[in-house]
């Protein structure tokens, strides 16, 4: 029987590979050689450039299969003279794994991949055990989950669950569950006017006052109060911008971006019918043209508490002695994407420093989470 | 006796100097050699960097003394490669003079010098006549008209009326005379609120949303209807700018420029007061930061209608049959400083092409507006 597999020590040798969106980096084909040894079916499942990893124990038809889905690739290091330690260096100091990806989530693939590896080598269960491994969460998306969930309906591959690796607690180990996410959309507004000298405001027809007015509307409006297992709706207009640097000038356009998270009461679709119904209103009221291009990242999506909360929230208890709350709170995550394919929850490691200047991650709670990860295997299968 | 001056052929001759703010460009030292011919007693008075020309015929002392005020210097030629003609070439075509300067206002200037020297030497007059001719209207105005009226104070010399040669009528030559301008002002507007994360907007204080309902309430709010020689006052939001590419992120400030011209109802104190109490509202609502900074870059001012406008109106119907309207509308000029001297109206070209591309001026305008200006002498002094 092989050692167990140090959930650290991959972390640390997934950092070295410097696997930016949409490279690659050797961080798939590193788990892949350790997946393979312990039995694991793998397949690579290219799409647009990016490369993704398919991997499963047991058999394809299996009454039971328990899935993980994680991303090994990471956000561009920003200003690298910024940081303490080489971003893919992966040094160790007072018990802390620095590198880009080491909380955000190379860290959640190595425990999930290490808990699978002992898992089945020391207790094969009845059933299957699925990992799905992507190198687009951090960029657009599409050709990473969804390739991978688009490949698996395809070739008739199943997971009955799904738990995504991402860090979900805000401060202390094992604090938060997620059992969905809001939805986000961002509307990109151009108010269209008539230039004209500031002197004689008459012959124009200044977009701003309209722009004025359509963003006052919107950020006035409660959109709701929350629901049973959302946070209200939120609307943020980002920015305002005209770009004109001539006092006595009135400028013909002016832009304005909004994002909104929204709750399980709205759609992507009903929002953007009230945004389309906002600027009618202002184009009637301030003789304005205003054009509208709306994009939905992900709509607001829930796996009502259940038998597969219920399972990694005792697992976590377990592990560590506090009950996870049932959140879902955050942006959004690849879970968006899963949730059309079976039941997903999310958890992980705290995810403070994800995406910032000397990212990291305590090395203890790496093993820890192996552990939680390790449990909930052998609960799902007991 | 000389020939009488060709003010088309002076104007040709003015153009042909590059005298774009702050340069000379030997437009002054052109008409002081000229003036100084004909019996002028001309003072160059420098300030900042920038020239000026005083010039005087007859006695500083005198019972009564018609000043003319203009500029010689230019606005730049923008991009060079748009214009039909060289922008310093002065070449005619179809009996239009192109050049930058053309309109605003070297044919004034030309006109009212051609129509002093003829003046004084066919009917030397029983006073003095002076001409304010500056290098600086088209940039701060600091160094021009207002540094030739503090050193004319200095050294006891006064106009008793001054007529300023701008163009004036905007379609039909001899169709508006100005006996005044509206004030204008800008202030610059920041609003600084608290940066964070769009998915939690109750962690961050967006400024944008304070921003839009200041804009909306200045721009809704009717400062006047105007008075009895001026329109109603304006405010115009040129430009309300953030620059935040991130859609994720709730950006901290937020900025805008608002430009006011204002009539004889208001004041740039008032108005500054005004917007401080808008601003103290919005902070109070928003709590918010706000900065804001304010440029008066003129009062309002009027000469109202008497002797000076009733001289100029008779002269201007006398010389084109059209009686003109007494306005007080467009940008403000250098009459704003004048009228702290004395009385002072505005009467020259139609403008339509100043500061623009192929800038041009009719050259029979030219000849006409020498007539109308030296008619004005004629019967000032009569
Ligand atoms: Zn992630
Ligand atoms: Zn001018």
């Amino acid at each position: 029987m092989p050692a167990p597999i140090d959930p650290a020590d991959l972390t640390a040798r997934l950092i070295r590979c410097p696997s930016v969106t949409p490279e690659e980096g050797g961080a798939l084909g590193l788990l892949q050689e350790m997946l393979e040894e312990a039995g694991f079916d793998c397949t690579r499942v290219p799409r647009g450039g990016i490369d993704n990893l398919f991997a499963r124990w047991g058999d394809r038809g299996a009454a039971k299969s328990f899935g993980f889905n994680g991303h090994t690739d990471v956000v561009p290091v920003g200003n690298r003279d910024d940081w303490s330690f080489d971003p893919f260096g992966a040094e160790e100091k007072d018990g802390q794994l620095y590198g880009r990806g080491a909380c955000d989530m190379k860290s959640g693939v190595a425990a999930f991949a290490a808990a699978a590896i002992d898992f089945v080598r020391t207790t094969p269960p009845e059933g299957a055990v699925i990992l799905t491994i992507t190198g687009d969460e951090e960029g657009d998306g599409i050709d990473g989950t969804a390739a991978l969930l688009d490949w698996m309906d395809e070739t008739g591959e199943k997971m009955d669950v799904c738990l995504v690796g991402e860090p979900t607690c805000p401060e202390t180990f094992g604090e938060m569950i997620k059992i969905g996410r809001r939805g986000s959309m961002n509307a990109h507004l151009t108010v269209t006017g008539t230039q004209g000298h500031s002197a004689y405001p008459h012959r124009a027809n200044n977009p701003i006052p309209a722009m004025a007015r359509l963003v006052d509307r919107l950020s006035s409006h409660e959109l709701d109060q929350g629901t049973e297992h959302f946070d209200a709706s939120t609307l943020a207009v980002v920015t305002i911008d005209t770009g004109n640097p001539a006092t006595n000038v009135i400028p013909r356009q002016c832009r304005a971006t909004l994002n909104i998270r929204f709750n399980d009461l709205h759609s992507g679709a009903s929002l953007t019918e009230w945004l389309q119904a906002e600027t009618r209103w202002v184009t009637e009221e301030f003789g304005v043209g205003i054009d509208m291009q709306v994009k939905v990242s992900g709509e607001a999506f829930l796996t009502p508490p259940g038998r597969l909360s219920q399972l990694v929230s005792q697992a976590v208890e377990a592990e560590t002695g506090t009950l996870p709350v049932l959140s879902t709170t955050g942006g959004t995550s690849d879970a968006r994407f899963v949730k059309a394919h079976c039941p997903v929850v999310e958890f992980g490691l705290v995810g403070q420093t994800m995406h910032q200047v000397d990212e990291r991650v305590e090395v203890d709670q790496i093993h820890r989470l192996k552990s939680v990860y390790g449990r909930i295997l052998k609960d799902y299968f007991a």
